[in-house]
């Protein structure tokens, strides 16, 4: 599993940094998932080994138009690309309202179809090789958090308990170790309780704007990495709040406090500038973090690769 | 008067070329002025010192996602970098309808007057330092070119017609050579009846996508540059006429017949790559134009510029 992070600014773009769009990219890179699409996402993608044919869903955190404003590019240009598979995309009802409306006015024409689910009405959903979930925040707009929790992990069958339950050895044993739930006898048997896993299934969570990380606390639970957004550093507090956004010190506290492994900062404000000897610079959001937290601290840039080993560690 | 070449892409972006966007600089870079939004065209604005600040208006050709994707985000950006004056919008209708439904359903908030102008009512319209007018073109959907003519150029004041028109010398003088209209007793003095023109107007076409250049025949007399779309070569004469576009021969063999002095082509298919020894390569467009183009043929490429002097030759 690996994170591809492919904007990290907030608001407008700079020089260094796009706005919003993370790529979520499978082990085995079967397929990918988009979360948020600022504008000029897809001419990110082109600088990447990405293609917009295993895209597998579009997850978008919340309207605003630094998160939103490339989808109708990217959703145009993977139909010139010749897809026609048919892609899903999650998010807020009024997305699906303003794309109708460009399909309308602005002649959006997609050789695919487009499966909408509305975030405000998301089920747990299975989709490729994660289960997602969905967790509601604290901004300006509503904005949502999605996890990202792996669906098969490698496992062995549980022989023993096979036994005592009178699952016969052959086809019914391949199914459950396939991850297939099985009838037997008139009696369903989930495969999860067969099982034995070497390892946890891994899980990301990744968030829209926020100004209240505590939100995430039940969420969190059994996450390898948050990615959360670290707007602004802490003497820019009372801005910050009345954005609805977060600060690096508020962000970092609650990963400390919530035991989150693996902490990714991104969505930085165009002041903090990258280079050595600028004021004030992308180090001190870092910096103002590490004071407050322990774990595995990570500032995202644009094009930085986060791969998730086996064991839930970064590579 | 100057073109910043911001986006010469059809369709999609590709590594060395973005959408469409161009940009019309004043002499004495006073103001500037943007023909298309492609998405990114914020993007590319950053690696260029155009400020959105001085942006003296907008003008997009016709609907399609490559023409105006990037308004939404070109204009809050706007607004996020302090803009306050009204901004003068010219483009098609759908594109107010879009904006608005933009505004509703993605909260996009602009903290300045955005002043529509439809194209399909377009005036003969003054704006700094050009007068601008409108021809239809044959495309797909309704596309539109947009002349832009100095409005004011060197010139002294003809003493003799003054006088016998009985045009007493002071403050009316002063007005007619500030190239104003005036009023005496009663009846109207337009300013261009008594200048002597040291340099004729320099004038420049940009045409939207179009698949009948001999639609501008007469629009483009006195022009010193006609930008116009060369998605194709002949070889694709039947995709080019199937989607709306020209190819470089049609465009070149028209600028030829109607005497055109200055012709760059631009919105080259993606399919027309940089380099050599590609094919088939934008050498190819060239080539094809040149062929059948006696004049000063120039071909477009991101952050390409080319300066007009004030008689009318490039720089």
């Amino acid at each position: 599993m690996e994170l591809l992070f492919l904007g990290t600014s907030s608001g407008t773009p700079t020089k260094d940094r796009n706005v919003t769009a993370i790529a979520l990219i499978e082990s085995q890179r079967k397929n990918w998932y988009l979360i948020d699409c600022g504008e000029g996402t897809q001419h990110q993608i082109l600088r990447t080994s990405l293609s917009l044919n295993s895209l597998g869903a579009i997850f978008i955190t919340h309207i605003h138009g630094d998160h939103c404003y490339g989808l109708p590019g990217l959703l145009a240009s993977a139909g010139m690309q010749g897809r026609t598979a048919p892609l899903t995309l999650v998010a807020p009802k009024a997305i699906r309202d303003w794309l109708s409306s460009t399909q309308a006015l602005i002649k959006l024409y997609l050789p695919f179809e487009l499966n909408f689910i509305s975030s405000e009405e998301l089920p747990i959903l299975d989709l490729g090789q994660f289960t997602i979930s969905l967790a509601k925040l604290s901004h300006r707009a509503p904005s949502y958090a999605y996890s990202f929790t792996e669906r098969k992990v490698e496992a062995s069958l549980n022989i023993e308990k096979l036994r005592v339950s009178g699952i016969p050895q052959g086809p019914l044993w391949g199914k459950l170790r396939a991850g297939i739930n099985i009838i037997h006898q008139g009696q369903e048997y989930p495969f999860a309780e067969f099982l034995l896993y070497e390892q946890k299934p891994r899980k990301i969570v990744i968030c829209g704007d926020n100004d209240s990380p505590e939100l995430l606390k039940d969420f969190c639970i059994d996450s390898n990495i948050l990615v959360h957004e670290s707007t602004y550093t802490e003497d820019m507090a009372e801005k910050a709040a009345k954005a609805g956004h977060s600060y690096a010190k508020q962000v970092a506290s609650f990963a400390e406090r919530a035991s989150v492994p693996i902490l990714i900062l991104t969505h930085f404000s165009p002041r903090y500038q990258l280079g050595t000897g600028t004021t004030p610079s992308i180090d001190d959001v870092h910096c103002e973090a590490q004071s407050v937290y322990s774990g595995n601290l990570q500032l995202a840039s644009d094009f930085k690769r986060f791969q998730l080993d086996k064991s839930g560690n970064l590579k």
